[in-house]
């Protein structure tokens, strides 16, 4: 019999296994949680649960304080990092967590993923930010709460905004990709992933490459996502 | 119940569909049409459906000057390049674009391919060409009529015959590939990704690999498509 | 009719499909054993058998001292090696050896593994340690005896402990893992094998990439495996 | 109703249907061919045909004078060349060429693979060796017999023996790799793509990487193939 979180904890899991059949993520690793911004609570995947053992009624359900409401597992160890970021970032209803190879591997490098092409273009106008490594005080404190805390400086910092960028690198750590459903943060790890490995591959063969200028930056994003959009069947 | 356009649909449908199952390219991103001489028209991928989700019937028919013949959605943001392909071009009856992953990173590394053996020579013999970035009044003109525009420039500037060469890299953005089928223009994208992840690589291991010499482009080429080639089964 | 190894065989037998189908090995390469110390005795893959051909009942029974138990086929050309870490080592319940790519190309280059970022830190608080090329005198003396002693010498002069870090690349040769079971030693050789690559690519993207710093090794290493851990569904 | 080459042609097709689900293979790129040593005969894949309409029935047979034997459609362009290597080695018995990517990428590096490791020295005790580019002449005459000569060239200056090294890189083309069977053909190139990523991968990590030293070389090898050989299940 199902509860009132009944079609949350679904979503949050198909978009969990997507995460997984989309090998962005093995074993254990990685997280996908979809909020349910009427009744102000989240659904995550439990912790060190294999994919393929995971069931729709495992996820875990919590409020934006990082209160347990519903679940009989433990959560996701980095449950408060999507906590915090759903009270902040109030338009968001989804967050994904993962240990992508090529996103992995910039955010190791402490790099930010330069824009050097359309593909970048039609998805955000920006490099794709790596935050610094956390401060000691920090990691000692509340180690996972503070990760959100550090995304949410890093954007402040540099005047991004969470609706056009929906992705970031934790330095030395992995991404964190976000959006309006799961689903479309799932997606935006496949997207970043792929970007990860087009920058990776571009730098080999021309460590010079250039960033992409300014006004086809404009106009790919535009044409997706700008007032005049003309990609896709939705009227904008 | 099917329209005088439903085997072009069909053909159409089938070549995308392979795109995608070919690994070149994941969600909305890439499109393939396929032209109907006789008939002066081009089916062609509607803008942002899955793949998963296309059906036959979802292709979008149009002539040359790009007005719309047949179809309930909207075509793919590239259209207008691949009606002017069709247009000055008359002996090609397909065209793919993609994102595909080295295609992608030697066109955003703004650099030709270089032919360094005989599995390029198989299918061209020159270099394979990639196009400076677009003018700044051309992106903010008619940016996917002119898209085509630049391909056409860039053979006509390097006298390369479009019916030897038959791919392209779009600077910054990614491949165009083409062919006399819809099938044809596919097999030519998978091509040039085999092609770009050998240079990539031969590079790697020596990056002053020498371009294959002329004599040996000349032989490989000639054994599949010269006057006496020996290569396949059907008789020159 | 089974004997009393039936069991044991089988964890064997599944261990060594995994590392298959894991994709860490081809052919014959590779083996994995799986110890029950209550009897003193390990079962191992049989020496050159294809996985496809393998069935549970081929596993190989031996003691730690090398001594046949029970089987039919010749054991792994590697056994000897196993057998020693098991009676060096009694904490240890698996083995599992593989030629995995991004393993190897570590090995081959005689180099340790740098700990660059969290995932490495999730399994283990060090470099992964690479031995450098056997003596002489040992390769010609009893060579699969003397590679578990390389592997013992290596972890007593660097004051590693086997519990803690339960993998080690044989210079020029290949990883080895280890854990409480042989599925866990397989688990190793994936994560091992997804370090090793996660850490190829940072150092391509960036070849003076810091090592992770040791407020944070320490913290990803305890929230898994601390007296406090919180990772996972398991009491600690 | 078969003729008495019918389990010739089912070994051949056989062998070429498994390069390409081994994935060293796309499209009617590659070629495997297998003798029958008592018939004096050989057969092989028709010339452009794709792998997913191959019939057994489709192989054609010839003799080591490259003459026809039995068959409907053209044999693979490259047929000279394994009719005369099956002419001057009389020991084999199945051929394979294929375009693998890292195989072609040194061939068209031409660069030897250097032996590296024990993966490598488990097959061969030299660096696999890469033909120069042919010389003009040569090409300009029958191409695919004298690439058969330059093979033979090779192994002949080298003073390396083609049964115990059984591939070879041809410079700027791709690799040729044979052994007792065409199965054992394939085998081999799928191991010589394997080693030629591992070394790939290697130098990328270690530039400086050692080339394997000669006691471990010999080791590796004997183990398998020396005459106390203990690698595998067969007696020696």
């Amino acid at each position: 019999m199902g509860t009132s979180y009944t079609a949350l904890k679904e979503e949050c899991y198909y978009a969990n296994m997507e995460l997984n059949r989309l090998g962005l993520v093995i074993y254990t690793f990685g997280n996908v949680s979809a909020a349910d911004r009427s009744k102000g609570v989240f659904a995550i995947k439990p912790s060190g649960v294999p994919y393929e053992d995971l069931q729709p009624h495992d996820m875990v359900v919590l409020d934006f304080n990082n209160t347990l409401v519903e679940g009989k597992l433990r959560p996701s160890s980095d449950t408060r990092t999507h906590a915090l970021l759903y009270k902040q970032w109030e338009s968001i209803g989804g967050i994904a967590h993962s240990h992508a190879l090529y996103s992995v591997a910039w955010a190791q490098a402490q790099r930010d993923i330069p824009i050097l092409g359309t593909t970048h273009a039609d998805h955000l106008t920006t490099d794709i930010p790596c935050t610094p490594p956390m401060a000691d005080a920090l990691i000692q404190g509340n180690y996972e709460h503070n990760t959100g805390v550090q995304i949410l400086d890093c954007f402040r910092e540099r005047r991004l905004s969470h609706q056009e960028v929906e992705m970031v690198l934790l330095g030395n750590h992995g991404p964190f990709t976000w959006g309006t459903t799961a689903a479309k943060a799932v997606y935006n790890s496949k997207v970043l992933e792929t970007l990860a490995q087009m920058a990776c591959l571009t730098l080999q063969i021309n460590p010079q490459a250039p960033r992409l200028k300014a006004s086809l930056i404009q106009k790919h994003y535009d044409r997706k996502h700008g007032s005049d959009a003309y990609y896709g069947q939705e009227p904008n």
